[in-house]
C-alpha cells in the first residue's frame, strides 16, 4: 500500500521541483500562490480581450466533461432560444479538434472577415454572431493542433475578434477538462457563470463532478447542470427507453450542491437537424426538447 | 479572399519562425524532416518501453476523433471478446481526464502494485490485465492534469509497466486527435493497428476523418472502422429507431479506403452493465451486440 503512493507521490514532487513557470500550461495554476503567475505578456494580452468584449452584457460558458454529450448542440440551440428573445447573441466554438458549430448553424464554408477593427463574426440564422475555429480551417485539413500552438492561436484570436456590443455571448468550451479547457476560462474576462452539460450515465459524471470542481476552484459562478441525451420515447409507440440510464444530471447537481436546470431527451431530429444545418429549436419549435431549451433560458434569464 | 487566407498563413508563418524543437508537442510531427526530431533521451525511454513491451504479439490501438462516441466501451468488450477465445490480452487505459475503463472492468478503486521489475496491471474479470490511469487517481481528484506534466507521466508509466508476454494488448486512446492520441500512438513501438470507432451521424464523420488521416501520416495501418451507436431498436415494439442517424461509419471507410468492421446498436444494456462494472459481452453473450463484437474480433484475428 506504502509502494503505491510513493509512485503518485513521486510524480507529483517531480512537478514541483521542476516548476518552469509555464504558469499557462499549469496544471495548479488556480491553487498556486505565487504572485508572478501572470506574465506582463499575458496580461496585455487580457487586457485587450478585455477591451474587445466589455460591449458583452452576460458571458456564459457551457462545460463538458466528457465529450460526446451534446455540448455544442446545446450550445447553439440555448443561444438561438436567446436569439428568438430578442437578446442580441454570439457564440464562440473553441474546439480545435472537430468544431461542430458551423455545421450546427448552417455556416459550413464560411470564412471569418477582417475589419478595420479586427476579425468580424461570421453571421448566422436570425443574425447570431458566429466565431469558430472551423472557420480558420478546412474540412479535410487533419492539423494535429499542439499544444504551444494552440494556446497561441487562441489568444490572438481571441484578442482580434470585434463583436460589438451583444446582450449574450455564449462560450462553446472545448471537450473535457484539461488545459484548452482552462485557458477559455482564464481568457474570457469577468465570466458570468458556466452551464454543465451530462448525460445521465453514471460512468459520465466523474468526469462532469470533475467539470464542476475546477470551475468552483477557478471561482467561476455555476449556472446549473442540464442532463442531455435523458431517455428516448419510441416514435411509434410511445414507450420510454433510458438507453444512457436515468437521474445522473440532477444527482450531480444535488450532491454539488448546485441547480439542476432541465433534461433534454434524445430525439433523432435533434442530429438530423445538425447534420442538415437548420437549429433544431428553429425547426421544431413544438418539441419537448425546444421547450426544454427555452425553459431553461427563461431559468438563466 | 485574400485577407482571410492571409490570417491562417501569418499563424503558420509564426510557428516555423518560432520552432523551439519541441518536437514532442508540435503538430508538425509525421511531416517534419529534420533529422533531429527524436532527442536522445526520448530515445532512451523509447528503448526501455520497447524493451518491456517485446513480449507482447499484437498491439491493437482504439481511436475516436469524437468524445462520447462509446470507445472505451467498445475497446473493453473487443478485448474482453479476445480474452474468450483463449488469447492472453491487456489493456490500457490512457485517458487522463476521464479514466472509464476501470469502472466498465469492475475495477474502480483498484491499485497499481508495484513488483521487481515494475508496475504490474491490475488483474481483471477472466483475467484480462489492465493499466490504467484511472488507477493513479482518486475518484474525486479533480486535477487539470496539464501537457507537460501528462507527457512526463505517461512516458514514465509505460516506460515502467510489466505487461510479461501476452498476445494481444488493447490500447485505448485519449479522447481526440491531439497531442495524447499522437504521443500515445509515438510512444507504443510497432502497433499492429489501429480500429476507428465512429457513431453515425454525418456531424462527428469530420473529427472521424482526421483521425483516420493522423493514422495514414503516422503510418500506422488502419485495421478498420467500426459504427458504435448505430440505431435503437425499441424493446418494446422492435421498431427500429436511427438517433444518431445512419451509415456514417461505412460511408467514412469506403471514402478513406479502409476496410468496415461492423455496426454495433444502441443498447440501454451496454449502459447498465458499464455503471455496473459487469462487461456487456460477458454479461449478455447472446445479444446482437455481443455478437458483432465477437464477428469484428474474428475478422480481426
Amino acid at each position: 500500500m506504502e509502494r503505491e503512493e510513493k509512485f503518485t507521490e513521486l510524480l507529483r514532487i517531480n512537478v514541483d521541483q521542476n516548476c518552469l513557470h509555464q504558469c499557462q500550461s499549469c496544471y495548479k495554476y488556480f491553487d498556486c500562490p505565487d504572485p508572478y503567475k501572470y506574465s506582463i505578456y499575458q496580461q496585455g494580452r487580457m487586457d485587450i480581450i478585455k477591451g474587445k468584449m466589455k460591449g458583452i452584457r452576460y458571458k456564459l460558458a457551457v462545460l463538458s466533461g466528457k465529450g460526446g454529450v451534446g455540448k455544442s448542440t446545446v450550445s447553439a440551440n440555448l443561444a438561438m432560444a436567446l436569439v428568438q428573445r430578442g437578446q442580441k447573441t454570439g457564440i464562440i466554438d473553441s474546439d480545435f479538434h472537430g468544431p461542430s458549430i458551423p455545421k450546427i448553424l448552417g455556416l459550413q464554408g464560411k470564412k471569418l472577415m477582417i475589419g478595420k477593427e479586427g476579425i468580424l463574426p461570421v453571421p448566422g440564422p436570425l443574425g447570431i454572431k458566429v466565431v469558430s475555429t472551423g472557420f480558420l480551417m478546412d474540412d479535410n485539413e487533419s492539423l494535429t493542433w499542439f499544444d504551444e500552438f494552440k494556446r497561441g492561436a487562441l489568444e490572438e484570436f481571441l484578442a482580434s475578434v470585434q463583436f460589438g456590443p451583444l446582450d449574450y455571448l455564449v462560450l462553446d468550451l472545448p471537450p473535457g477538462t484539461g488545459a484548452e479547457t482552462l485557458n477559455m476560462m482564464k481568457y474570457i474576462p469577468d465570466l458570468t457563470g458556466v452551464i454543465v452539460v451530462t448525460i445521465p450515465s453514471e460512468l459520465s459524471q466523474g468526469v462532469a463532478r470533475r467539470g464542476v470542481t475546477i470551475c468552483q476552484k477557478a471561482k467561476v459562478p455555476i449556472i446549473g447542470i442540464i442532463e442531455n441525451m435523458s431517455g428516448f420515447v419510441c416514435p411509434d409507440c410511445g414507450k420510454k427507453a433510458n438507453i444512457f440510464q436515468t437521474g445522473g444530471g440532477e444527482n450531480l447537481a444535488q450532491a454539488m450542491g448546485v441547480p439542476f436546470l432541465g433534461c433534454i431527451p434524445l430525439d433523432e431530429r435533434i442530429s438530423q437537424t445538425a447534420d442538415n444545418g437548420t437549429p433544431f429549436i428553429l425547426q421544431y419549435p413544438d418539441s419537448v426538447s425546444a421547450k426544454t431549451f427555452h425553459s431553461i433560458i427563461e431559468k438563466i434569464i
